[in-house]
């Protein structure tokens, strides 16, 4: 796999994980007394992964942080494959390979911060966010243009749609 | 009307259609654990569009989201026609022509996303919000200068008022 | 008065009066569902009101936004003049004359839009946010550096203790 | 002392204080009709303080306002020694002294605005946002890259891990 392109490898993905905070959102944390109170994500966003569903390519969270903000957002998005809690992200991550049967090969990932180099070292497709810290982006087969938070979601799932082919099929619907 | 400059474009509009996220916000979706529990605007958009409905241009919101937060804004800025919910946003405009009785020629639109194309490609004055996706920039008459939530709504306002004549006359309630 | 430098202005206020949307928020407005639910102020520009006070010079609140965040805001802060409410903003300003007893050259105000022309083109000192309108702008014998929300406020707070000769008076309490 | 670079200063840290607004947060106040409602972290720093504390460094945090999001924040990061309220920061940094058995020479803190300048200038290691008043950035040791709740807690953190010898070793973890 180490002389693959980054659009190969985004050719091959079947299934997309993303990582919450930093990635989904800008790494906010909007606290009440109580803990997190909001998570703010982006619009753009939600569309993307949406277009990116009907495509055919599976889509899942893995996130270090627990909140029902995410559980709700993920229900609102039809993202099936959902883990929260633990700075091991490893232990879901293989539960998910064996869940869907697929091989890391076929998984995409996106991610900002070192509890994500467990997963990022170990997927066929991985992408780093340039609000990340170095030593994600050091590892990541591709960086987005787009900040977390600010659009980093939809760009790598409209980067999934031009390298499956599947971007024409799926706009078509907008261009009536 | 494909010679017209976007000014006389402008000029024509007795309507003007907002859409609301990335739009009249940045974008941003602020989630509690039900859902959204508040979307952010901004304050000189909601002069602007006072100020436009006082040149005797009606305005109205089409979103595909559904939120309450924004059944209150519009309510505070006495936007009449307000429809929320569902990516088909062509069949809403088609039965706002024609409970205005206006033409596509005589609306205008800002918007952001592909969900707005099937209305954007239609009306007579398409504008687009530098933070809107690429398809939409490229079929718009126009793209502000400011982003969405920071003045866009504010901006295509006075440049309504500006092409229609209208701006001393609203404006001169302030020079007193 | 019309050959003073902003500076000589800025020394013979007795009196200086905060727009808030724009000025003392960066003109987010946060709407639930029953309209605004928060309000987002900047921690310098509540120390610089402070320091402001200790000096000597009164402070007051004139906004066209009635909310309930202001009311505690201003609480908070000391500031016992505060009128929210309308965009008629001459009247208040001019009640606000008469109760302090002062003339409108010992007054400033800070402001971003064009409901707040005609306090603006009436006090001594009038100072704009580089985020206010190209209106106010114009019409300002000064522009803040920093934007509404992002410590305008304390940027006019200290250049009016600068001005005034009360900077190392005030500040005397932290070098200790 | 005088004589130590930043990063000499930095390795000699035993305990590391972090001011509240615009250094764990961007300065921002979310007020609703009862006072401040959210308080805004970074998820960066959250794990860079972890990673501190790891290391063997203790943290505390002295923060000139009162605010319940800051209990939360500091019990889910296991910071312990907490103290909130009242612009006299001094007698809460001598008190910690005197609790930790450590000296002046041995604490390093990050701070923004004059009232941190009563423990800024006594402290072994002291730092400055950017986003810092002038008066602070002047009497600093070091400034960080990084803004306030934009990654600035981050950024000492790891400086200090750096100095100390001790990044490899608690990064090693996630290199699995």
């Amino acid at each position: 796999m180490t002389d693959l392109t980054y659009v190969e490898r985004a050719a091959r993905v079947k299934l997309m994980i993303f990582d919450v905070d930093g990635v989904l959102t800008d790494g906010s944390l909007h606290y009440g007394a109580e803990g997190e109170a909001l998570k703010t994500f982006n619009v753009h966003d939600g569309l993307g992964i949406k277009l990116l569903q009907e495509s055919g390519v599976q889509t899942a969270i893995i996130s270090a942080r627990t909140s029902p903000q995410v559980i709700k957002r993920a229900a609102d998005l039809g993202i099936v494959h959902l883990h929260q809690g633990g700075h091991d992200k490893l232990t879901p991550f293989k539960a998910l390979l064996e869940k869907t049967g697929l091989t890391a090969d076929q998984v995409g990932f996106i991610g900002d911060d070192v509890v994500d180099l467990p997963i990022l070292t170990r997927v066929g497709f991985a992408v780093a966010v340039p609000n990340g810290r170095a030593e994600v982006l050091e590892r990541a087969h591709h960086t987005t243009v787009a900040a977390g938070g600010r659009g980093a979601v939809r760009e790598v799932c409209e980067l999934l749609l031009h390298a499956q082919g599947t971007y024409e099929r799926v706009m078509a619907q907008f261009l009536v």
